[in-house]
């Protein structure tokens, strides 16, 4: 079994991130992960916005209505669950989600998660997800 | 729109117990409420034991190894985020999954996070769910 940081040496670096390997990851943590309205809304934009596992978006991608700190610890919880990779580019982070994992683990999981949040985001006539920039 | 003291007014009487309506549930909140492995292994059990929405399994069924207050907390978090249906039989509270308004609301949802639990069960060689009396 690879260790966490092994996990996400080879793209970062001296300046990895901790992530869970995939063993590691608990259907509880993710369950909380998505628990949080704001970090629910983040995981829809990035599942709507990349078909694979290759992070992609900054986290200034997401506008999220809160400080600094607040969204760095919504980031830090859906990594620390093994929902989302988060890789240094440069003082960036990009984040993606780790769909391949979840469905290797929990399968339809993520999908039913994303669907009962596409309907019930037109059953209250909210947006889609956060704001994007 | 029906209140949520109606909701649950004709089977308990006075002493009815707080239920959201079926158009007050939040994935949220939900999602929430099974992230706690505690609450997961109930709605597990629940699940295994009942195959419709009457409630039939009072609380002391399920031996869980806190405090009664602790437990009547987990219990109470259920029952507020729409995820079981506790109503008073003499001084016992029964439960139930609310599974028809969770499929109705989230179809597919509850059935994958008891697929995922029972794999994640399995592969970490744990119970299949809290030991019951």
């Amino acid at each position: 079994m690879t260790t966490a940081a092994a996990h996400a040496a080879p793209s970062t670096g001296n300046r990895a991130l901790a992530h869970p390997d995939r063993s590691e990851i608990r259907l509880e943590a993710v369950l909380h992960a998505l628990s949080d309205p704001m970090r629910l809304a983040v995981v829809r934009e990035m599942a709507s916005a990349q078909g694979n596992d290759s992070p992609g978006l900054s986290c200034s991608h997401f506008a999220l209505p809160v400080t600094k700190s607040t969204s760095t610890h919504h980031f830090r919880v859906l990594r620390e669950s093994g929902v989302i990779e988060q890789v240094y580019r440069g003082t960036a982070k990009l984040n993606g989600l780790r769909r391949a994992d979840l469905d290797a683990l929990f399968p339809g999981l993520l999908d039913s998660v994303l669907s009962a949040a596409d309907r019930q985001a037109e059953r209250l006539g909210e947006d889609e997800g956060p704001q994007t920039s």
